[in-house]
């Protein structure tokens, strides 16, 4: 029995292979885009989960079935949260990639097509392949897409969706200037194109001003879908996806028949952590400690690795991209195993083989302050013996 | 912007009105497929989550990214617990609801054939109609599917998969025989089409002898779901998939393209509540249990309903099929509501609207034993009315 062809088309799964590398006690990964779980909020969980244990009966509800949209204390304080106006809804989903995936399924029929930046998040480039969409590169400049390519694409493709990061981009960090955000969202209104903002880093800025999101620009032609697993804890699987109710409607049938609702006990911790009088702080403290380490990649790498490449500086979310002047980037990721240190090479990201940049992702996230050097110390020693 | 032909063309909402209005508080549903929430195993849970909210430092993997296949030690115990040999594996899934999803994307492509019991339980036909496969009904007899009209579909239409219920089936009850079993295993594997054994009420047997599974005549052509919503909380989320590896394999790349993988404190939860010394004594007492609520509901609908319809004695599972002798099911179901009791009208089972049996399906393992001939009586009232 053979599996359909979307599926055995999936795009590589080397991503995979680094992962399961990267595992190895020995070995220092700056490739998943884990965060640090020394970070994690424990107090407020701890107390959560000792309130559950010592009044289960009072929790009942938590471990029967529940509503498809999603816990209604969470929902409820979400909305208030994100402002929602009476015309926009919030459905609760099993993780982003629940999300992007629900997207993907909702209004993508096989050969639709869909544009999305170059690079991009490899998750959302298997969840559209999944549907046989027809997708579309953007390339990507220092202050977000290629405007004018944007715009052919959408005068000229049969172009439905346009899905991006634009804050602190995965795998390139990148943040788009708020006149970009302006420009897309006027191109969406203009062509009638369907924004899917991403935002799981946006909350994770550590310097500079924070912008506008795009849909705020372009409302009734945005779904937004924001993590939990980057600011609060990623194996709870939570996040959420806003937008027009019309348009979040055909969504929710779907999770209906994709796996009924999110798992409820964690959307009952996940509403205590982000209702907790510290959350805030929280916050704050995991944007403070993200930029003492991504400093300290920096330094790393400038002291190290310059003469081997350059990247930019970023303001914020958990990765660089490390651009290589000669070397080929998945030659690079394979030997930095050898040395103990994984890294993702830039391929990946690339949903087909055309104009890929040589680049590495670095994560900044997970590692320690000390064990960021050695890692960039170990990924020398791999550069210089290529 | 429009959803796709897929989402649009869903099957009714129907049972969606009528669940929502069995939330009124004074309603009682016979509608829904819950367990009783005051079987819970609350004991262990509450250890369990005591447990965790004492040493949350301990723990901190559960709230980190984890394994698309599933939490290992979970994995480990299904594992031995299902006596699968070396060449077959295991996925952790969001719900029985995510396995169907699953295999309907890893196996069915748009016209791809998939034969399914008439009736049928409606998430399933949902799922399969996502990906606008072709549905094709084989009639339920009193020990299992029609096996003349099964033959005939797997000899000539373009048939890749039969899913089906054998053990006590939703929405009819039906517990397929020993010698049906083994007939359709032998159809399965001389035609070569993947049996997709859904077992989530499997557990729930309070009389007769326990008949081996369809899978077990026919292991390599084989997957089976096993939910933990029946006999532990439907809350969590939490179901298991299991087959020959090769099988498995696009479905492991499927799902994390779909949700990553399934929440990791819930895999944690059960993996405690199987473990504990009492799990077997939970389940049988379940079992009482449900026996109980299923020969008063039997009493009462033979006390006062006998003049309206008939229905088969079940040896397990949640659910009655009462089989209307001149009504028509969707009448009485709205009638029912507004006399304050939730029943499931029959035609919301069948993918096609041709020989629809006129039926309400009853479920008997909600209520409590007093509120269950009150449901009943208010069920009399209402087909009085019609």
């Amino acid at each position: 029995m053979q599996a359909t062809d979307a599926i055995r088309q999936l795009p590589s799964s080397y991503i995979r292979e680094i992962l399961q590398a990267a595992i190895a006690p020995d070995c220092l990964s700056l490739a998943g885009g884990l965060p640090n779980e020394s970070l994690f909020p424990f107090e407020v969980l701890s107390r959560t989960f000792s309130a559950i244990g010592a009044n289960i009966h009072e929790h009942t509800s938590l471990f029967q079935y529940g509503l498809t949209q999603g816990y209604p204390p969470l929902v409820d304080l979400l909305k208030t949260r994100y402002q929602l106006p009476g015309s926009h809804d919030i459905l609760i989903t099993t993780g982003s990639q629940q999300g992007i995936d629900l997207v993907a399924r909702g209004y993508l029929a096989k050969g639709d097509g869909i544009a999305l930046e170059t690079p991009s998040y490899l998750g959302a480039i298997q969840a559209f392949s999944l549907t046989e969409a027809h997708l579309q590169g953007v390339t990507q400049q220092a202050d977000g897409p290629d405007l004018q390519r944007l715009e052919d694409l959408f005068k000229t493709a049969k172009c439905k969706l346009f899905y991006a990061v634009p804050d602190f981009h995965n795998p390139t960090g990148c943040c788009w200037s708020r006149s970009v955000r302006e420009q897309v969202a006027a191109l969406c209104v203009r062509y009638n194109i369907l924004f899917i903002e991403d935002a799981p880093y946006r909350e994770l800025r550590f310097s500079g001003e924070s912008l506008p999101m795009v849909a705020s620009f372009c409302p009734e032609h945005a779904i937004v879908l924001r993590s939990f697993s980057k600011t609060t804890l990623p194996g709870l699987r939570l996040a959420s996806l806003t937008g027009p109710k019309d348009l979040l409607l055909p969504l929710m049938r779907a999770k209906q028949a994709i796996d009924l609702h999110s798992n409820l006990p964690s959307q009952y911790i996940l509403l205590h952590v982000l209702s907790d009088s510290h959350y805030s702080a929280h916050v704050q403290n995991l944007c403070e400690a993200y930029a003492m380490r991504c400093n300290t990649l920096c330094e790393a790498l400038d002291t190290r690795l310059a003469e081997f490449g350059n990247y930019e500086r970023v303001q914020g979310g958990m990765f660089l991209w490390f651009k290589l002047r000669y070397l080929e980037a998945t030659a690079v990721a394979r030997r930095s195993l050898e040395q103990g240190v994984a890294v993702v090479p830039s391929p990946v990201f690339y949903h087909h083989h055309q104009g890929v940049e040589q680049a590495l992702r670095l994560n900044f996230s997970h590692l320690g302050v000390e064990t960021l050097a050695l890692a960039v110390e170990r990924l020398a020693r791999a550069l210089g013996k290529i």
